[in-house]
């Protein structure tokens, strides 16, 4: 194997070399204290230091208003599936939810638990090939919050404008910090970080502060949000190495230039792939062109047949992570913030010369 | 600062050495696979043996039965608190829990919120100087289960033998792997990683098959003992690296010789602070001997002032975390299984040049 091969998965997935060199010198002795990062007391003055820096540049980053409070929460998104009803939903009470794949869907069982759900728009009948236009449902007057997923993973499917609720919530754990948003428009949104912010174990929670005020009293502290906007997510002991990596990625970013940089990278790695899908009929995009992700870019070949020596001989160049999800099949290329341009040449390169091959 | 000082954190804490350096080594690059440990799919073959090989060890170490499952979740202990009864109890049953302290208090309280709590035994009025014998309290016979927490890490207590009951439940975050047990007493025992068994962002629990049928199925996915258990702690992204260095920590254990090894260098260094307390009237045990914890050892100066002084003077020759939680004061040791019998021996001989120069 190469020093390092070209990592499309889709999550946990790749993270910048400066970032693991950093944490991996970190986890053996942080700041030269004489202590590795994973061992320090988290009420520590440095790791506490830790936590507001990542917090800090995360604000700076997504320019988000003092009216919301930033968690940083265990149990990934899914976790937030349960959290976000209920802490807002009641069973005499409607939510909206708009259903654009597996993630959605589990958000929409969860919820069902807590109150009334309206699923106001479903793309299901088409393998979840697009995502809805603002015109294409109706949110009921009486729903407390509209959901919605801002990138689907597993079917390569992204909003490129956002849905619009007085309290908008996006578990938006694929593409934060890919593209400038505007924080004020949302309610809540959720983002595991094992996508575009660093290793499993963590999602971070942006909250808009008079949602806190609705949360019941009578559920568990844990699954407040409330318990943690009051302590610093410091309730109870937080994941300190998720934390800390998400920290380094955020400087990353920042060292980038942030967000409209970033942007800017991911406009130009996506095209060049969907370039290479579109030239010939022999790759076939699995998204309508106008709901296309620019982080997990989905496609067929002729056959599952050539799909499956696709993939292998891909592995075999270090071009890895490249099977689609078993529910659309097919190729998956999932080319987050931190993969390289580079990679995603190698790729159309084999895609070039697979095609001419086996074409 | 030293190359490594000695960390007496109560949690996070100290790790082997040889583990922090495997992990280091594995974020950067696994395995020479070319990817990092936390850029690996988790449901890539070299995760998924990583998570097996991890569960298969503590399996080995604490010699777990069959029929209970060992399950890697997120959330911490806290999140437990919550789980246990909404599993475990409902509105109409009562759960008996046994009061010891500052963790039993806050699992009293999410109990509550589920079922009727019967709270057998309480230390609070002695600041939880002890844990009761069996015969100090009574399990009513409609208990669904009798939950505690074996070792009390703020107050320095330890059960040395344990209740019995046939839903035993345990909190063990502070002392699992540190003596051996019979898992075939418990109901469940559930233990936050960052204290005998790696970093934090992990709660290992150990479940009785038969508890799993008792999970009402209106309660949400991730909060569902079943939900895990029937997917291998896989029913989303677990946390990677935290299971990564768990599996690390249990080699390290292993390749020591196992538990028994572990509880006798256990007792050689509990016993060697203990005595250096015990010696002079100058330092003063919170806990009472029969109580007394080979994991936490708590005690207290003649002032406050002179407290300070002890903790401040240790820290700066490299002796850190020594200050005691603000509910006893003083001074609290913790010295769990990586904790090295070199810093207590430096301890010791502190404690007593101190006393000398300040006594």
């Amino acid at each position: 194997m190469p020093d390092r091969i070209f990592n499309f998965s889709p999550g946990p997935a790749t993270l910048p070399q400066e970032v693991l060199a950093q944490a991996a010198k970190d986890i053996i002795n942080y700041n030269n204290k004489g202590i590795g990062l994973i061992e320090m007391s988290h009420r520590s003055k440095d790791f506490i230091a830790i936590t507001d820096e990542t917090e800090a540049n995360l604000r700076l980053l997504l320019s988000i208003p003092a009216n919301y409070k930033v968690l940083f929460l265990q149990g990934g998104a899914s976790t937030q599936f349960a959290m976000v009803p209920m802490n807002l939903l009641t069973s005499d009470k409607t939510a909206c939810y708009l259903n654009t794949g597996v993630w959605s869907k589990k958000a929409i069982k969860e919820a069902k638990l807590f109150g009334n759900v309206d699923v106001a728009y479903s793309s299901e009948s088409s393998v979840f090939d697009h995502v809805p236009q603002q015109g294409d449902y109706t949110v009921p007057a009486e729903a407390q919050y509209l959901y919605f997923v801002s990138n689907n993973t597993i079917y390569g499917t992204q909003y490129h404008s956002f849905p619009s609720h007085e309290t908008l919530v996006c578990d938006m754990s694929s593409d934060i910090l890919s593209t400038p948003i505007d924080i004020s428009k949302f309610g809540i949104i959720f983002a595991g970080a094992q996508k575009n912010m660093g290793p499993a174990g963590c999602a971070v929670v942006i909250i808009r502060d008079d949602l806190l005020d609705r949360v019941p009293e009578n559920i568990p502290t844990m699954f407040k949000y409330k318990t943690h906007a009051d302590s610093g997510s410091m309730y109870n002991t937080p994941p300190c190495f998720a934390i800390h990596t998400i920290g380094l990625v955020l400087k990353w970013l920042k060292g980038l230039g942030g967000i409209s940089v970033m942007d800017a990278m991911n406009q130009e790695k996506a095209d060049l792939l969907y370039a290479a899908i579109d030239k010939t009929d022999f790759y076939k995009g699995h998204a309508k062109v106008s709901s296309r992700s620019r982080m997990n870019v989905t496609f067929n070949l002729p056959t599952p047949e050539l799909e499956a020596k696709f993939i292998t001989e891909a592995t075999a160049i270090g071009l890895d992570g490249l099977k689609g999800h078993r529910s659309v099949g097919g190729v998956r290329a999932s080319i987050y913030n931190a993969f390289p341009k580079q990679g995603i040449q190698q790729l159309v390169q084999y895609m070039d010369e697979f095609e001419k091959k086996n074409g």
